[in-house]
């Protein structure tokens, strides 16, 4: 089951950005530095470059985000590309053959790219595994399992605070077993050569599974915080709870969220992130998320620039621009 | 009430795009022809032509189409014109006076375009009686009226794979006395000079309100698709099973879903086609939909070349060319 | 609390656009002058200026108003701006902090200028005060507080009809107590420097109250349309009929629906106007309001100009385009 093969075509160059496992370190650098050029266009007057002018990006949104949306909107957007927003009741048409069928239209209609949001674990790799050669997928979340350009946003975001990533130690905090973006960001910093990965939650963290992704458990935050120079605290999803799984709001808070105190704990020139939108009180107090540490809304930020890299190069590869014309089989 | 004579303007050119009754053949050639020309656009690198650029394209949606939005707002795109999206809420706006006021507003700012969507038979053609001067209206399906633009695809791609209209026999099969696409395809490829057009359908089909299209009728499909060149299978639209004037689903695919089998009785090079989304296993069987014979995705491809040509015919007429800024009165 | 004073930047340009009041002549008379040049654009085949290419402007609407979001979006994009539509829930976002931290993920996003409604007196005032240094804030409309965009167009449609403010006698008719309409109306005309402004309407206007605004005050219609140049209609907020502080449609029909015969009052060359939507056989009979007095379809047309000009003098301030990058913090 290598789903990542198919995130490659065959010249090597990024097809799909469906996880960031099986990726090699080349080309999460490649990314990173692709978003560097990006950056600056952000802030320029015009920030605009005609890059995809006349492509088509479809959003696909299975499950509600505007959040999301806007991001992958406006990068789009600046990229030159035409955007259509397609937001589909899941019950209506995910049943097997009509997903399909919805996705064949649309690939009929000369789209180029597929941006999913899905809360089922696979969705992207299953519409990746369906379209057709010229078109590309980009994974905007899918279940419990990835969210890799929120995990290439925070590499961003450490790079530009710490430069190099093989002295780092990164703790992650948080309902790590259920997170989309805390996987993703795992294998990014594996990858990447961080030398120690540190997850800090509740007893939902299994060892056993956590020595397989190559990281450290501590179910004290106390002992976790000591000496790392990245604090990643994940959202508290609170439709979880209601299953007990977690302790309440309050009891959370206490065990796991990020106060001041606690930060003390860190290197003293720690930064601190977030994937957002932050729960205030809840996961993190509102003095770190405001913050001299807080590098909470440069991740923002930076997510247009790493969302126009993937989208820039997935659209842009040599395979598509070898000056054939794309044939309707 | 010759609804037809308001869709050509004083030089003779296409002003409204309602419905196909009452154009000639020139005409309607003469959107195959420009639907050639943009054809080509979609698959070129850059899928765009500046030919619309600053004009503004409404579509009014009062019944909810994912699908044939997208379709029009991908073609106004592609030629360079902004796109406004409007969901109409039936119940709210569509009594009497606060429609042409709502209607109103929009020409008074400035929009060149309304691309309209209803479920009442008639309401395109009222809006275009009154609208301004300057401005064009295209049906994009009104109750069991008319769909032209679907009609007109499917002409181009029938044009596509058989070149001459004047030899074919074509089936359509299905409900066509509620279908707005059939009565559409009907006046097509009557006017196409299309020799033998047969309906294949239930008993709804009465043969002497037929005999006035210049079809022939056919309650059995094995007699219906004997020698045909090409067969238009309809989508059994599931909400008028209830009303008991249709058989179960199941006993629909038998009469009247097209097999692998009953497709042998067409000829051998017969294409088949579908306007979508297909009920696969209800009026079509799978293996038929994807297979050699089937056209259907490349019926949406061609919708979006069809778009382009109406959409840039009304929009570019020479009388709103000849030098002399629109007024407003 | 100088609330105004958030509106010129340091250069005396204008930075927001939040309400009229507290705003000076030449500055109602420079948005004026503004939207007279745009006012060509709209007429010209491709409508369309390079002015804000590489802008993001944000529709945020917390109250739903399809009509007014598409008046900013049009002007948006005949500007060539890039635009997202944000509709926000206001029971999800609008509390205290979280709808801070939404404004900010934006800002990060380098969103240039926030379009707000919102049903709440001073919201867009709110989100003024805490926006980052780069961004401008149109008022869209704010509870029963301000819509200066609305005022405006009317001072422009006022302007193009009778040239001169210094000589009119103005009337406004409604509710004009609970309107934001008119409240900014008000400001606006005695800042162009109308001599005479009456208000007419129920007792719900107190005129200890509008004596502060520097109106005269009726209650009876036919005393205070005597010899006005111009008649404003507010529209009659039916859902504030029901707490009984106005009488049944057909009586307030009766005391302060426009009719031609009551109109006959005003000087024979007076022009009737109205925000819309109009509610017919309400505040205004169908006779009048398409009747040769009347403009308000004009003052839609002219609501797209003063927009275009609002955004252009916002977004096109000396203080952005010094030369200088926008710097993230």
């Amino acid at each position: 089951m290598k789903q990542h093969d198919i995130q490659i075509d065959k010249d090597g160059e990024l097809r799909h950005f469906l996880t960031i496992e099986g990726l090699k370190k080349p080309m999460l650098t490649g990314i990173l530095d692709h978003a560097e050029n990006f950056s600056s266009v952000s802030n320029r007057q015009v920030k605009k470059v005609p890059l995809l002018r006349g492509k088509t990006i479809a959003n696909l949104f299975f499950e509600a985000s505007t959040r999301t949306r806007t991001t992958f909107e406006l990068a789009a957007k600046r990229l030159s590309a035409d955007v259509i927003n397609i937001n589909i009741n899941t019950s209506a048409t995910t049943k097997g053959e009509s997903l399909l069928d919805m996705l064949q239209n649309l690939e009929s209609m000369q789209v180029d790219m597929f941006v999913v949001r899905h809360n089922s674990s696979g969705a992207a790799h299953f519409i990746a595994q369906h379209v057709a050669p010229h078109i590309s997928v980009i994974n905007a979340g899918d279940g419990s399992h990835a969210h890799p350009t929120q995990a290439m946003l925070d590499m961003f975001t450490i790079r530009r605070h710490k430069q190099e990533f093989t002295k780092l130690t990164v703790a992650i905090v948080g309902d790590i077993m259920h997170s989309r973006v805390a996987r993703s960001q795992i294998h990014a910093l594996n990858t990447l050569g961080v030398p120690e990965i540190r997850v800090i939650g509740p007893q939902t963290i299994i060892p056993k599974e956590a020595a397989h992704l190559g990281v450290h458990v501590y179910h004290d935050m106390h002992q976790g915080l000591q000496n790392v120079d990245v604090v990643i605290m994940l959202r508290l999803q609170r439709e979880r709870m209601e299953g007990a799984l977690l302790p309440s709001e309050h009891e959370y808070f206490h065990m796991y969220g990020l106060t001041e105190e606690k930060l003390k704990l860190a290197k003293a020139d720690a930064i601190v992130m977030h994937p957002g939108p932050i729960n205030r009180g809840v996961e993190i107090e509102s003095s770190v998320a405001d913050g001299p540490q807080s590098v909470i809304l440069e991740q923002v930020t930076h997510g247009i620039s790493v969302r126009m890299a993937v989208m820039s190069m997935a659209l842009g590869r040599s395979s598509l621009t070898d000056g054939q014309e794309r044939g309707q089989s």
